[in-house]
């Protein structure tokens, strides 16, 4: 369930509108176009991204419309009557292929492929790389934080520094990348999502004594104690009656969950606190940490053997930290059966046309072992070339392999079940076990090789000839 | 009006609703609180930061409340029935004090001030950090990339590569600091914002020449026609055709808007575009530039005297790139009557206690001088103290000056006027003229010092002292 129901047909560039209206003025509404949904450069400096975001995009898909007000609206901005008339039952119909939500993808092999009218697949770009870029940039910056923090507790603590609304969707990617709970309230209503929280300073602050505040919070929540030790000073004051409260919660037959620390050096602070704890008898007491972290201090706090049980994690990974978006463009790569490119003055912005297949190629160990993108009609090629040097090739003959888009929308309607973000996890831990270690390092991580089949580079470069030879004339 | 109108109460933190419970189970609900938003460091390395977010804040705390498939919800979550009673009829009725939205503003100063029970100002805490710090974040943004760009145009080009949800306050945000127009339909509709674009390059690839591509679109938009030149080639293909449809349309009376660059380099290949149609007598027709644009990167283009007349900035600007969050935080600082502090093991983490006010100093030539904060019951006062310091003060007797907070909300009801995002822009503009060059610079800007009276210190100090004989006991 998306939390965007009404007003789905605004949510878009005014271009695409412009343009739809032109193509409707034109009489090309009929004309059949293929787009292909994919990014450039993988974020984080990283070697890998984890697609997310589609059931989101389905459902909005499903529920693209404008209602007599928008239009009404749309009326003011300019577009045209006859347009608008048009525009008043338009329904999404075109049909949608795409990765499973949760694989590891790779730059420049399509992610999605739009079949439909050139209107329908126009109008609904804006949202859909607003949807899939935004999804994938955080299931990725969650997956690399997963990779360091290993079989602990991960929670997103992110709504509050959240780019607006957009912590809606950030906290389901992050749980599709690795973390395995989530503060966020609204988003564990609308997806599933199992909740997690301790307290905040201001209960500490609202009782006299931190002790007072400390055994409040314990009467009421015996089962589900997390106590927040840095309000006063943490080795002093927090710790200590933390201990007190875990004693007298053991009297009464329950164990406390933990501590938390969110400022202060964590390193030092959470080894003198387990030895304060472990002294005290309280060695299944857990410390949880919090406080700007990510992937690279995380590592660094690993290093110093930092005693510290779970992490909440919350600016830096619902927010994709430092890369801020993901590069995923959406281009008509097929009209009216077609195929074509766009040249642009930078040469990795050439586009690859035609309706195209992804297969992925797997080495004796079921690991990743290449990416092919072939024409969609081609059953198999024996070698896959890199785009612009064809001297750089690898033969795939013999490998097993398996073809990674499928049709996930048709008509209308919605062709895969519905997936927690948890059970897409499932798929990403799985996935990501097959992709090599030399891809996961966060410095200078090794190229996965994406290549195309023969076929697929002849028709472009057919098509660049053509395209020269017309603008020469 | 704003997008979030349902499950407006689980827009939240869990340990909100946790803590709520806590303080209604210990009969605290009654307790009246003060809670202060501010943020600690100005975004982008810069001298200020543009408050942003107010209107859409009190439209959500107005519809703020739970539904019954809310409760049925929270309840499975484990929170206790008595609490779930008392949070069926939950309505948020506390005072809001607040910077008027558009102020040009400083770390460390109270921007907003809620004064309510400590339920309703507690459960409130993540959406309220969560509106405030991203609009604030773009707001800037676009201040500074507005700083550059002068008086040309300047759209909003973002939503699709926003964070999810995040671009719909993200366009309102830009336009606040700065944008004339958004893309964004969505938020025009929303907030009534002016609406702006031109065409990708899946309209010139549908048709077979890029000339019958923008005549065409020229003949349907004959008074709003912007042509994307660079899908085959700029200079020899796109700015050569721009100009013979430019040429068809002065003969039937119209003059094109303009082309727009969207790749390479935009310096080179607006000087040569600007000379060939000015040679063609096109001086009319503007150059548009996009193209992940940054202030850093405008103001390069203008020190090579680019000739671009207006940009389309998408990403950097709705991700607020590079701070990507603003650190704004929201911390008791009394109850009861009583003024509280946290102290945290980070020095400058330190809460300011009590209920406050701002007021900002103003120099003869009327340009911001100094912003000084001081108890709510305080008339005036001659010396503002640096906080840590006290041999760093500054007299501030006989200047001009200015209360900056008003209440803006009562009992459930806004007391403010809705303004758009143009007018609210106008009030930004009226008060960057008076902050001092010093502070806008891009690199190490002048530190605008915000300082406290003495009676606010000596506050705090009575309190430190205090907490510090207790963790000793």
């Amino acid at each position: 369930m998306d939390t965007l129901t009404e007003n789905t047909g605004l949510y878009t560039d005014y271009y695409e509108l412009t343009m739809a209206q032109g193509y409707f003025l034109s009489s090309k509404e009929n004309e059949q176009t293929v787009f292909d949904y994919y990014y450039r450069t993988n974020p984080y400096e990283g070697g890998y991204l984890i697609f997310a975001g589609l059931q989101d995009l389905l459902q909005i898909l499903k529920n693209f419309s404008y209602s007599k007000e928008n239009i009404e609206f749309l009326k003011k901005t300019g577009l045209k009557d006859e347009f608008l008339e048009y525009l008043k039952d338009f329904k999404f119909t075109a049909t949608v292929y795409s990765m499973k939500e949760g694989e590891i993808v790779f730059p420049n092999e399509p992610l999605v492929r739009v079949e439909g009218n050139i209107i329908e697949a126009q109008l609904i770009e804006t949202l859909l790389l607003n949807y899939l870029n935004f999804q994938s940039l955080i299931a990725t910056k969650a997956c690399r934080i997963r990779n360091v923090i290993g079989d602990k507790d991960f929670a997103d603590f992110g709504l509050r520094r959240a780019q607006g609304l957009g912590g809606i969707h950030a906290s389901r990617a992050a749980v599709i990348g690795g973390a395995n709970t989530t503060s966020n309230v609204y988003s564990a209503f609308n997806y599933e999502i199992p909740l997690t929280g301790t307290q905040a300073h201001a209960w500490i602050q609202s009782f006299d004594y931190e002790l007072e505040a400390f055994r409040r919070y314990a009467e009421i929540n015996p089962d589900s104690t997390v106590l927040l030790v840095d309000t006063y000073n943490t080795l002093k004051s927090g710790v200590p009656n933390a201990i007190i409260v875990a004693k007298e919660l053991e009297a009464k037959g329950y164990k406390m969950i933990g501590i938390r620390l969110d400022s202060g050096d964590l390193a030092y602070l959470s080894k003198k606190a387990r030895k304060m704890l472990n002294e005290a008898g309280l060695e299944y007491v857990k410390i949880i940490a919090s406080n700007q972290l990510n992937e690279y201090v995380i590592k660094s706090l690993n290093d110093q053997g930092a005693q510290i049980d779970g992490y909440g994690i919350g600016t830096e990974l619902v927010t994709g930290k430092d890369a801020g978006a993901l590069d995923g463009v959406y281009k008509l790569v097929q009209n009216n059966g077609i195929p074509r490119l766009k040249i642009s003055e930078n040469i990795e912005k050439i586009t690859m046309p035609g309706k195209k297949k992804v297969i992925r190629y797997f080495d004796e160990d079921g690991m990743f072992f290449r990416d092919g993108i072939l024409l969609e009609n081609e059953e198999s090629t024996n070698r896959l070339f890199h785009p612009f040097h064809s001297h750089k090739h690898t033969y795939v003959t013999g490998f097993s392999s398996e073809e990674l888009m499928s049709k996930v929308m048709e008509n209308g309607k919605i062709l895969i079940e519905n997936q927690s973000p948890v059970e897409i996890n499932a798929y990403v831990r799985k996935r990501f076990a097959q992709l090599p270690d030399e891809h996961k390092r966060f410095i200078s991580p090794h190229i996965y090789k994406v290549g195309f089949s023969e076929n697929i580079l002849s028709v472009r470069d057919h098509i660049l000839m053509d395209l020269r030879s017309k603008i020469r004339e």
